[in-house]
């Protein structure tokens, strides 16, 4: 049964899901998938990505603006699809949402790493001021007190998956020059800290072999979002009708003529289009 | 003398430079060198950068933003140090600047990659923005119509020398699997269409050989801009006195923590810190 609340968000309100760019498509991808019932107001910040090289104060006011857009949304929750604004400006997100639940993409992926890593050595990689930020290291730490890091900032892996420079080998090359000191360090576990490196999964299976545990945040924060959806009886019980029309919006604060491409190409619905918003308006 | 006038900009006024970042230090750098005399205030849109994967909206709507915070500077000239807003902005631009003669990095680069062809034979490398705005095709058209214009979008150069990888071995090969198509149509003529190009110089000259004329736009900019100031009468004739204060001034959006450093890699002067503007205000 749904729950109704006038003065709170409902359980058949959308889920709000944000990210610097495109990449948190990878996360709502996992949404889809694990929470079928689901709908979804995506905001992609097109015009001001990437995130990974600018500052926490400007992520920060970056995130706040979004947090307001999403908020005249009717959501019922907020996922911080950006490995880099969950890094930087988790806590002016959680102040910006007020009563509205958030989640980030970092502390599902270092669970499931602490659960995962048998020797107790895990390897991040993320953009440059997600490594900066060591926010990682921090959620690491604080599960299991006795983990050994090891992160590596991986700058030109964005521009590659952008370039669509997969099964490439001047891709190869370069993950392998960045991966090369976690390898030597012994790591069992490796966490794709930024949305865009499980498109190339293939890739770092390929590379790092069978024996290295392989994280994808985004798959782990759609499990995790399903549990504070619960927890805050929001979950969305009522079954699809597959006569309904589409679940779900994308927004963007660039033009949004090559969204749908991009788009098409992670996610596993038909998407048409995207609104284009005046993010910094907000 | 110099000529001093109330109503409009005097020849002592500094000149604005901008750029989506800091690749237009370039430019600036180019400008310090063949005009001395002059005084430079700088803007690089670091909250932004880059400009090279956004629409020509945006990159229009930003633009007039920078050009009306040019114009708080009392500035006697603007250059457009930036390719893709050259290239998709410069209508716009002029328009905001009003009386204040602008010149962009285009138009210099085209006319002296016409004059130096033999063969009339030009390959031109940029972003995405720039290659897909065909602004080069135009300005080269318009000086040299029967010349043959092959144009290559090479987005992962910029991500590559922000990290530092300049003599590297990636960097060689994803150089040459840019400029191999140029190669094949038989260039004599290439012109380095992107600020940051021309710290690859060296790379270009090694691996295009000698048979090929490169071509700078920052360096011709530079020598554009003197024939501009002198036709406006605005050149400044006055030899700087040793002893005056820092005739430079950097502003960016992002915080400016790492300014420093990669100006201080490209200028021929030492910088010690850029200022922080709130460009969407303006």
């Amino acid at each position: 049964m749904e729950i109704i609340n006038e003065h709170g968000p409902r359980s058949s309100s959308p889920i709000g899901v944000f990210d610097s760019g495109l990449g948190g498509l990878t996360v709502a991808r996992e949404i889809m998938r694990n929470l079928p019932s689901e709908k979804i107001v995506y905001f992609g910040d097109t015009a001001r990505v990437p995130y990974g090289s600018k500052s926490k104060q400007t992520v920060e006011r970056y995130s706040r603006q979004i947090v307001r857009f999403l908020k005249t949304q009717d959501i019922k929750a907020i996922v911080t699809a950006c490995n880099t604004a969950t890094a930087t400006a988790f806590d002016v997100i959680r102040e910006e949402a007020g009563d509205i639940p958030v989640i980030g993409v970092i502390e599902p992926g270092a669970v499931t790493a602490c659960n995962g890593t048998k020797n107790g050595r895990i390897g991040v990689i993320a953009t440059r001021a997600t490594i900066s930020s060591k926010a990682y290291e921090k959620a690491i730490l604080g599960i299991r007190p006795d983990a050994d890091i090891f992160a590596e900032a991986c700058p030109l892996l964005v521009p590659l998956v952008e370039e669509g420079w997969i099964r490439d080998e001047v891709t190869d090359t370069v993950i392998m020059r960045y991966l090369e000191p976690l390898l030597q360090k012994k790591i069992d576990t490796l966490i794709l800290g930024c949305t865009h490196y499980p498109l190339l999964r293939s890739e770092f299976r390929r590379l790092v072999g069978e024996e290295i545990r392989l994280v994808n945040p985004a798959y782990e924060t759609a499990r995790s979002l399903k549990e504070l959806l619960k927890k805050n009886e929001l979950l969305n019980t009522m079954a699809r009708n597959p006569d309904d029309p589409m679940p779900y919006r994308f927004f963007v604060s660039d033009e949004p003529e090559r969204f749908a491409e991009f788009a098409n190409s992670i996610l596993p619905v038909d998407v048409r289009k995207a609104e284009r918003i005046a993010i910094e308006n907000y």
